[in-house]
């Protein structure tokens, strides 16, 4: 092999499999590891690999954890009466970035797709149900996707509770922070119009 | 630690150092690892732990092995007579891709830089110099970067072996395939202009 070794050109191969990584970025990636190999390269295997056997979903909501309930769902300090749905564990991680929740969440991992063949069983939805149910929640919010299969997924969840006592809301649409409106969709700007609030 | 565990935590810290990528991108990838971490997440770990072991530079002409000679230096179908020095290990790669050049290399690992205060002992060029005597080489070919350091060092290197019989030449100039005039910037364009060949 010209270019390393077979090991190096497997690495660069598996690299470049990456989300957002190609077989130039992960040239490039793998060069800079085998030339700082005695610093960073080790380190890495190992956490990859302690992560790799150690990660499972959290048994109450999905999310990834080195134990079997979640940092998130044990937490006392956490709001108990609140359950925020996310799509996927990206969306819980942001979520969480942003600071504002301080309930407890429940991912989904997908949509409703007709076309995927994906129904609520196969999202686990009455288990949600169930869930909601059980644990005395007063409100659900459904943090999902501003897209067409996101947006089925909240009105199905919504109608299943609509004849319970339980408030369920979503995430507000508008104007993002530092947005200017000339790059703005149009969808984006009636929803704002439409949602406009007094100052 | 409420986006997965300590080791995500640190895993996506040591991903964002990495070339081209950043928090972001470190994120995105370590949470498509975890979700397949039964395929490439372990694999991924062994090949870096080997590769991290397993790589050194060749004894010959610095590039990055498994062996203590590389896999061009010790094949015997490469020209013996042909020298092509370059700065970097990336740039062998790159030319290994382009499949033209059939002689062997040697790799410098930077350019001379009055401001770094790196001179030809930190380069290595002396013993470049042997080689060259040693190996009874009849063509050193130079393929450092167009950039005022790259040049001084082909220069230095050039000037060391002006009493000799050996031939020095450096890359052609000019149009990159497929390149445009209109978005070549004037150096370029003179350079090429200056080294018109007849059609």
């Amino acid at each position: 092999m010209a270019q390393g070794s077979d090991d190096i050109q497997a690495l660069i191969a598996l690299m470049a499999r990456l989300p957002g990584l190609g077989p130039r970025s992960a040239r490039r990636i793998v060069l800079q590891l085998v030339r700082k190999r005695s610093q960073h390269m080790t380190q890495l295997a190992q956490l990859l690999d302690r992560v790799a056997i150690n990660s499972r979903e959290c048994t109450i909501c999905g999310n990834i954890t080195d134990r079997d309930e979640c940092a998130i769902c044990t937490d006392p300090a956490r709001a108990t009466g609140e359950i925020c749905v996310v799509q996927d564990v990206a969306d819980l991680w942001a979520l969480e970035r942003g600071q504002a929740f301080k309930g407890r969440y429940h991912v989904l991992g997908g949509t409703l797709s007709a076309l995927d063949e994906i129904g609520p069983d196969e999202l686990g939805i009455p288990a949600l149900i169930a869930r909601i149910h059980g644990e005395n929640i007063s409100e659900v919010i459904l943090a999902l996707n501003a897209t067409v299969d996101g947006q089925t997924t909240a009105h199905y969840i919504a109608d299943a509770l609509v004849d319970s006592d339980i408030s369920v809301t979503g995430l507000a649409q508008g104007v993002p922070i530092g947005g200017e409106l000339d790059y703005l969709d149009d969808g984006t700007i009636s929803a704002a119009l439409r949602a406009r609030r007094r100052l």
